[in-house]
C-alpha cells in the first residue's frame, strides 16, 4: 500500500519532535499502522534558524500555504500553536480536504466547535490528543476507552510549569517568585508566563477535557480560573501540616444544576496519588459511573512527549483511511504480517537487583564469607542490615540489597551462601526494580 | 440507523454488570456510539439463579449456541471465562461472522493467536480490553495512544487479590495466610486462590500487554512466574525500613538480547507512583522512547468496572462497523446532534470546602467572632489551627479547614471576617477536595 503523506507547519519544538519521532520509530509505526509514514513538506517562519530535527527528504518552505495547498499531501499536521492566523491554515487545510493533526489547545478551545463542523462537511478527521495533557492520551482514554461511562468528574494537574512551583515550593521550601525565574530559566516557563500561572493553559485544556467527557459545546468563555500566583510557603506548610497537598487543579463535575468548570489551586489529601503527581509531570483524574477513579499519569509537555501524541494521532487517521477488516485497529496493536518472533529471555538471563535475607550465626567471619561469595560472582552489594539477634536465638538476620545482576550469578551466588556452615535455612530473595 | 443488537454468553458477574451498565447509561452510550445498543439474547449456565442484573427484555436461554447462532446479533460478548468449552464457542461466532467481545485473559493469552487468525480470514473484530486490569483503558493506551512509541519496558499490579494482601500485610502488619483468608471470605479470591497468589492471572495478563507494546506472538508458555506466597511480613519490613515497597508485578522489558517476561514479587522504591497503588487498585507502568513513563491506574475487577471495559469495547466496534466519516469517533467523544447545552454553573454556585488563613489579633473573643460568622453561613468547620504569634508581632495567624459549602456563603462570611476589627489583611483561601 502507498505511504501516507504528512506536511508540517511549524518546525520548532512539537514540529521538530514529531519529526524526529516518526523518522526514529519510522519501521515500528509502519508495522503498527500497516503503511509508511512519511513526511514530504513543511513549512518554518524562519528558514535560516537551527533545528532539533534533520530536515533531510522534507520540502521546507517558508509559506503554510505551500504545505496546506500541496495536492500530494493526505494529513496537514498543525505545530505552530496559539491562536491568530493558525485558524485560517486549518480551516483552508479542511477546505481542501486534509486530515488535521493539531496540538493547539487555544484553538480547539476557542475555535473547535466551528472547526469540527467544517470537518464534518468535509468527511475529514481533525485530531488533538497533543492538546491536553501532552504525550497522555487522555482524550482517547475518555473519547473511547470510557465509553460506557457516564463521567461524573475529572481533576487534572494538566499545567507542567504550576506543578513544578508547587512542587519547589513544598519541597525546598522555596518562594514562588524564586521558583518562577528557575522554570523560566529551564525553558519551562515562557517570557510571559501569565498563561500557566494564572490557570489560562489550564483552562483551555480544561475546557476540551469537559466538552468530551460530558458532551457539551466548548466553552472556555466560562470556565472559572484562579492561578497560582498568591500561594505563599506558609500556605504550602500549613497545608503539609494538615495532611494535605497544594495543586492547581483543573476540575470539571456534573451537578444536578449544572456543570462546575473550575481553575484552582486546591488542597488534596496527601494518601491521593494525584497527590504526588510532582515537578513537570500531569495527571488526570477521571471519575466514572461504571469504571469509578481512574488515573493517567506521564509528561505534559515536551518536544518527544508531545510529538508521541501526535503521532498516534496520525496512526489512527491512517488506520481510519483504510478501515476495511485488515485495516482497523489490529488485534495485537501491530499488523499480523509485522509480529515478529523476538526471543523471550530464559530466567537465568535476566537483569535484576535484589535483596536477600539470609539467617546466620552471630560469628565474626560470616558477613565476610558472604560478602566474598558475592564479588566472586561479580554481584555489587548496595546495602546491608544486620540485626541484633533475637532473645533466645543465635541465628542473626541480614539483609542485603544487591545492584542489578545477572540471574544467573545471582543463583550461583545463593547455592554457594546456602552451603555455608554458619548460614541456617534458605536465603530469601526479592528482585528490586528502580522502575526510573 | 437500526440498533446494534448484543447477545451476550454468561450472566455472573461481569455478564450482569454489563446489562447493567448497558441499561443505566443506554441514553449516554448510544449519544456517543451513534446508535442505540441493545442486548437481545443472553445465555446462562444456570437459569434459575439469582442474579445481579434484570433480564427484562432479554431471551434467556439454557444454550450459549442459542445466541452464537442468533441471526440477528451482530455482536457477541464471552463473558463466561476460564479455559475450556468456551474456546469453541468464540470460534464459532466468528465463523457465523459476528464481532466479539471478551473479558477472558487466559482464552486470549492461551488461543489469542488462532483466534485472531480466525477474524482476519472473517474480517470480523475481536476485541479484548476487559481482558488486562479491569476497567483501566489499558489496551487502547498502549495498542492506539502510544503507536507513535517503541516501548522499552512496562511493568504491571495487573492482580488486585495479590495487591490487597501485600497491601494489608504492610499497613497493618499481618501475616499472608491471614489476610488471603479474609480476602477470599470477602469475594476478592477464588476458593482456590493459586491462579492469583502464584501469578498465573498476572501471567496471562503480562502475556498480552507485552505482545502488543513489542509486536510478538502471544506465548504464556515463556513468561516466568513466581507467586507471593513466601514474602513474609519481616520482608515487608526490612523492604519499608530501606525506602521500598513490595509489590507483585509483571514486567516486560525488551533488552539487545530479547524480551523478558516476569512475575515476581518486587521492591520498588516508595517514592514511585506505582510503589503507592495500595488494595485492590491495579496500574500499569509504561516507558515509551518517546513519551517517557506513563502510568494507568484504576480498578482491575469487579462487575462495573470490567463491564465498563466491555461496553467501551462494544461502542468502538459499533463506531467501526459505520465508519463512514459520521460516524467515526467523534471530534468531541458524543455525535454533533447529541451534544447538549447543559448549564455552566456561575462560580458562586460551585460547592467546594474550604482552607482559610488569616491574620488576627492575639485577644480572647476573636476565634469566636471568627466561629460565629461561619456559623451563620451554615459553615461546619472541620479543623482550627492556631500558631503562636512570631517575635515582635502582634498578630496571629489562623488556619480554618471547613466543610463543603457553597462558594456564595464562603464569599459572604469572608467579608464579614475581613470586616472584622481584630483582622488584619485579607483572607488567604484554597479550595480543598477530598476527590475520594
Amino acid at each position: 500500500m502507498k505511504p501516507v503523506k504528512v506536511g508540517i507547519l511549524g518546525l520548532g519544538t512539537v514540529g521538530g519532535g514529531t519529526v524526529n519521532v516518526l523518522k526514529r520509530n519510522a519501521a515500528e509505526i509502519a508495522r503498527r499502522a500497516g503503511r509508511e509514514i512519511i513526511v514530504t513538506r513543511a513549512s518554518s517562519r524562519d528558514l535560516g534558524k537551527p533545528r532539533i530535527c534533520s530536515t533531510e527528504g522534507i520540502a521546507v518552505t517558508a509559506d503554510p500555504y505551500d504545505v496546506i495547498n500541496d495536492p500530494e499531501i493526505d494529513i496537514v499536521l498543525e505545530l505552530i500553536g496559539g491562536a491568530g492566523p493558525v485558524k485560517d491554515m486549518v480551516l483552508a487545510a479542511i477546505a481542501n480536504g486534509k486530515h488535521v493533526v493539531t496540538a493547539n489547545k487555544s484553538l480547539i478551545a476557542l475555535h473547535g466547535n466551528e472547526i469540527f463542523a467544517k470537518a464534518s462537511e468535509k468527511g475529514v478527521i481533525v485530531a488533538f490528543e497533543a492538546a491536553v495533557a501532552g504525550g497522555i492520551p487522555i482524550i482517547k482514554a475518555i473519547r473511547e476507552g470510557l465509553s460506557g461511562n457516564q463521567i461524573q468528574w475529572l481533576a487534572g494537574i494538566i499545567n507542567g510549569t504550576g506543578n513544578f512551583i508547587l512542587t519547589e515550593m513544598r519541597e525546598k521550601g522555596r518562594d514562588f517568585a524564586d521558583v518562577l525565574a528557575e522554570a523560566q530559566a529551564l525553558g519551562y516557563a515562557e517570557a510571559d508566563p501569565t498563561f500557566d500561572v494564572e490557570g489560562i493553559d489550564a483552562a483551555h485544556k480544561l475546557t476540551i477535557l469537559a466538552s468530551i467527557a460530558f458532551g457539551i459545546p466548548l466553552q472556555f468563555e466560562k470556565v472559572y480560573t484562579e492561578g497560582i500566583t498568591k500561594i505563599t510557603r506558609l500556605d504550602v506548610d500549613y497545608a503539609e501540616k494538615l495532611g494535605y497537598r497544594i495543586k492547581h487543579l483543573g476540575i470539571a463535575r456534573k451537578t444536578g444544576e449544572g456543570i462546575e468548570l473550575r481553575v484552582h489551586p486546591t488542597l488534596i489529601p496527601e494518601r491521593r496519588l494525584i497527590a504526588n503527581v510532582n515537578g513537570v509531570m500531569n495527571a488526570v483524574l477521571v471519575k466514572g459511573d461504571a469504571v469509578g477513579p481512574t488515573l493517567y499519569y506521564g509528561a505534559g509537555a515536551g518536544a518527544d512527549p508531545t510529538a508521541s501524541a501526535v503521532v498516534a494521532d496520525v496512526v489512527d487517521v491512517t488506520r481510519a483511511l483504510t478501515s476495511d477488516p485488515e485495516n482497523r485497529v489490529p488485534h495485537l496493536a501491530f499488523q499480523p504480517e509485522a509480529i515478529k518472533d523476538i526471543p523471550i529471555l530464559a530466567p537465568d538471563r535476566f537483569k535484576s537487583a535484589y535483596y536477600l535475607r539470609l539467617n546466620a550465626e552471630d560469628k565474626p567471619g560470616v558477613l565476610a564469607d558472604v560478602t566474598k561469595i558475592l564479588a566472586d560472582h561479580r554481584i555489587s552489594i548496595e546495602a546491608i542490615i544486620q540485626k541484633e539477634p533475637p532473645a533466645n536465638e543465635k541465628a542473626v538476620p541480614i539483609i542485603l540489597l544487591t545492584q542489578v545482576t545477572l540471574e544467573k550469578e545471582m543463583n550461583d551466588a545463593i547455592a554457594k551462601i546456602e552451603a555455608l556452615p554458619t548460614v541456617t535455612g534458605q536465603v530469601c530473595r526479592i528482585r528490586l526494580e528502580t522502575l526510573g
